[in-house]
């Protein structure tokens, strides 16, 4: 691996949240994914590559190991790649981090050793490495995409159908109140029945009234009815929604979110972002840096 | 339409220069379209829409007739509209402007309205509108998706398949030697002929080999064989290329661009922008505006 030692690429990828969601479960990881809807955040995750004696993940100063970048350089056929993430949103919380580690990761793979792969390319491998590694399903095609995402057709870039919700880039509130893993969750075989019978239904009702308020709607309901949530979130989003505003909890995990509204600083320390729509994306190459 | 008198929706699309294309003809108008390979510039589109006791569109300043405007608003059945745009890019020059207003508009319109469409619906809208007058085939899927956009499939967004080329978000310099309307140049059946046969190859060479350089040297090539640009800008482009700077004209206008280079300063005044990832989107709209 002594090609082009000094090459520097960096990608940077919003992180997203799920409102709501069903999972369609198929033996090609590529078809794998789940349909529902969800939002990109401008607090992103900027990871840069370069050649390395081996492989290699910091993440925010700590070296790590996450299964999903090691699946992804395997599926690349990526040896000696030295990434470093500097993750705006943390792991485990329920804002894609792994997806968007992924994503940002293949795209810079991609230039970094001359694959040339298109965005869909390079997201289908960032998909397949989420699916493999339990750590996501529609993160990777919603961080691709950017803004209100509406994951209609589940699957890779490329694959699954992902439209939007055309709103502003409103300010969205954060509360993270701790962690919790997606593999955990989805081999409950009773809970993902529930899951994808509240979540195909709510996707069918938000396609009826496609507004940024149906949307929070649908997200509570889906929160409450598939006892994926723990009471103490589903009460602090009640209250807020009884107060006109709108918050959800981000699919899976232990985070409150708030649209366009202050009322979570009552409940702790909130981290300020709002919606992008701009996609993942590469940010520098060293080989074609700016010449202007 | 005394409805909501004071509501203000603005939305912001990029402008997209094509590098090189063919045409899909079909009787239904949300599958006619090109494929083809262009870029999406910073270089935007301003669209501001509000109601109104008449349609009026004001462009830079003045009232203006744009044949796409009035198609689009007879498609969405909306009376009453009043759209201010401020164009960075101007019209007739290959920019793709007719799209970018098109797209802007219809974004805005399903805001005002109520009419809650998705992000494809209303950009099938806007497709349709250029497509039935006759000003662009490909700008409104290409400036929904962002980036260095390959259209693989033709058609509206949502029908059409755009991937995209990964590169870092270059400087772009635009030289504008005149104008230049697509209506007049699609319609001869012997150039188009030609344009197809030689966009097709060019989208089959450039899919073997997925990296900018090749973008820019199937575009001089598609420039060149095509015969629908004339000597003068092929000799611009070309003594730029022989310098080894990446440089195209803009399908269909007399606007040459050049990626990361000033070469171009040496034949008149030129304007900068840069590669933008981001999607046309809702920037603003006054009943939902930010309360943080």
């Amino acid at each position: 691996m002594g090609c082009d030692r000094k090459r520097i690429v960096i990608s940077e990828v919003p992180s997203h949240i799920t409102g709501f969601f069903s999972v369609f479960d198929n033996e090609d990881p590529s078809l794998k994914g789940s349909t529902g809807c969800g939002l990109t955040l401008s607090f992103s995750v900027r990871t840069k590559v370069e050649n390395s004696e081996r492989n290699e993940l910091i993440f925010l100063g700590e070296r790590k190991r996450i299964p999903t970048f090691e699946n992804l350089l395997n599926l690349m056929n990526a040896e000696g790649i030295r990434a470093e993430i500097i993750s705006s949103p943390p792991l485990a919380h329920g804002l894609g981090v792994s997806g968007a580690v992924a994503l940002g990761t293949a795209l810079c793979i991609s230039l970094l050793r001359n694959m040339n792969l298109s965005y869909f390319e390079a997201g289908e491998r960032a998909h397949i490495a989420e699916v493999i590694s339990k750590t996501g399903l529609g993160d990777v095609i919603a961080e691709s995409t950017g803004g209100v995402v509406i994951r209609r057709k589940p699957g890779a870039p490329g694959i699954g159908i992902a439209d939007r919700l055309p709103v502003p880039e409103l300010p969205v509130n954060l509360l993270f109140l701790g962690e919790k893993r997606t593999e955990n969750i989805l081999q409950d075989e009773e809970i993902l029945r529930k899951v994808n019978e509240i979540g195909s239904e709510c996707l069918r009702r938000f396609m009826r009234e496609k507004t940024l308020r149906s949307f929070i709607s649908l997200s509570y309901l889906f929160a409450r009815e598939t006892g994926i949530v723990d009471d103490e979130l589903i009460e602090i989003v009640g209250e807020i929604m009884r107060k006109g505003g709108m918050a959800g909890v981000a699919m899976i995990g232990r985070t409150i979110f708030q649209i366009n509204g202050n009322d979570l600083r009552e409940y702790g320390e909130v981290f300020s972002s709002k919606i992008t729509n701009t996609p993942g994306r590469i940010v520098h190459d060293s080989e074609i840096s700016s010449k202007i």
